[in-house]
């Protein structure tokens, strides 16, 4: 028999249908291969740096100048852009109709100058310099309070929704507060009200205690896989030391994550047979606001990364109801990842 | 600029991108072709009726047998349930974790015997006994209280998550009401009392009157896109008379639904080169059940249909925020849907 179960912070119920999957190795040859298109020109390769809007951030060799080679990590204005920068929008409401202008920020992270290097062939150091790039444009992006979530992710793979090829993340930043993070915060609080801690803490400790959904864990960072996941082989990277804001992130601790990210992504990759994902951190709303809304945010928010892979599809009743159907469960899966 | 605009009953903000999109017509050769596996035996095909569990129901030629070829429409528990009929199930709360058994009811409505014949290809009569055969399911698992909400939906297309290509919908019975339908509850009612009358009526009265996302109107049935759209070409057929519950919808009702439905899914077919699809009924929970939790859920719901194209995908940021990146603003599809 399927088993129903809680996700205890967004209080979404997530069937766990293990009868309906092979076993996890079967998701390898089940999945349809990945096509990604024939090479080409690619504007993120070094050498067509002309190619994109000029450059807002890089690491590159000393000497060199912007917008030409010699860059290792690369941040460009996302030349289609979902929001625009501007000034703080306003809010129409006529009746049954609300709507405000696109205003926020849309920017490409390029990875890497090499189109064929993915996040886990990276060296430590270069994987760091990505993370350091994450912290510096959420830092210079939350120092304009008309945005006030900054939204930093990775789609990587076709099927994943990812356009171009070449290594890349992407940072949005929206001029209002996302529903699900909405829904997080507000979960976080009211179970720290409930449990005197950080729920997260919480689920940290008992993970790491229990070790059957335990993934990985190092000085700083533990991977699980969630009690309540939507989907096969989804994971949660948690920093160890609470923190509400990912900007607040450490040298060490981008060390240790980037060491993390490289085994964890490595380790998907070689098991699952590179498949498709997508990744995105989720922390608390730009510090720089009056945060009344919440009474206990930097108590109760603790900023984490979540990785899917895309390994099923998304259908009717999920678009539905809210509720996910899951054929892997996350004892499973962080078994397979483990003994691999 | 991108506009975000809000779902006024979810409370959902979507960005509408036009500028990231193609003109409408581009979605046509822009789409991977759909490959469906290569036809081999088919346990849903006339004849072959053995090869599925036991028929549940099923309209059929007078004086042929239950399991026997003879049938124009039939349901048949699904082989793969993601729940399983049962007790009311006990619901465990231990600290963190919460759970409980995979109750409930997992069926498959199949169309049609003809394994090439599409929902659009079906007569009005032949229709409108598939839409009577959801109608007669979702009564009968309604007399069982454990299963509080039925969710009727069908997958189109592999990309829309359908494993079987012949035609067929399926039926889920959850003993939770799912977290969408409670925030659509929630809103409607919220909205209810704001407006003094059911928020979904409002907008059709509206929407039939500027017509600016007006696709088709019947005596009893509108379709619309809706101003918040998360997808390009996402639907919504509405019935003209306020009605909580799919099951109390009458003959002529579901012979007008037939039409609706035979003309919109055609459309979509016609003009869109067949993309795959979603479609789900939302109602109200099971009647059978006490619903003090809504003070006037009578009044507040309408049932409707939502119909999703499988046009784009959805990445990193939506899952992470919730929010939805939309190219087609939704007047620019109904004006395309309209002209052909």
């Amino acid at each position: 028999m399927s088993e129903l179960r809680k996700d205890i912070i967004s209080g979404r119920w997530v069937i766990i249908a293990s009868e309906r999957s092979k076993r996890p190795d079967d998701f390898r040859p089940a999945r349809e291969p990945v096509k990604e298109p024939a090479p080409g020109f690619c504007p993120f390769c070094e050498g067509n740096e002309s190619k994109t809007p000029p450059e807002i951030a890089s690491l590159r060799k000393r000497g060199t100048r912007p917008d030409h080679p010699g860059w290792r990590v690369r941040t460009v204005p996302n030349k289609f852009p979902a929001l625009n920068r501007g000034l703080p929008p306003e809010r129409h409401d006529e009746g049954l109709f609300q709507w405000m202008d696109g205003v926020g920020v849309h920017e490409v992270v390029i990875e890497t100058p090499d189109h064929s290097q993915e996040l886990p062939d990276l060296p430590i150091g270069h994987l760091g310099e990505v993370l350091g790039m994450y912290k510096a444009r959420v830092i210079s992006i939350e120092e304009e309070y008309q945005y006030k979530y900054v939204h930093v992710f990775k789609n990587k793979g076709r099927e994943a929704g990812a356009s171009l090829s070449h290594p890349h993340s992407q940072i949005v930043a929206t001029p209002i507060i996302p529903k699900k993070i909405n829904e997080e915060l507000y979960g976080c609080e009211r179970l720290h009200r409930q449990f005197g801690e950080c729920v997260v803490c919480r689920i940290i400790r008992e993970e790491t205690q229990k070790k059957e959904r335990l993934v990985h864990r190092n000085d700083h960072f533990c991977v699980i896989t969630p009690f309540a996941p939507r989907f096969p082989f989804e994971m949660r990277v948690y920093p160890l030391r609470h923190s509400p804001w990912y900007s607040k992130i450490t040298k060490t601790e981008i060390r240790s994550l980037a060491k993390t990210i490289k085994r964890t992504l490595g380790k998907l990759r070689d098991t699952l047979s590179d498949p498709p994902y997508n990744f995105y951190i989720h922390q608390a709303p730009n510090p720089n606001l009056p945060h009344e809304a919440w009474a206990n945010l930097e108590e109760s928010c603790h900023w984490h990364m979540e990785i899917i892979p895309v390994l099923t599809r998304v259908a009717g009743f999920e678009w539905g109801t809210g509720f996910y159907i899951n054929p892997v469960a996350p004892e499973t899966a962080a078994g397979f990842l483990r003994s691999r």
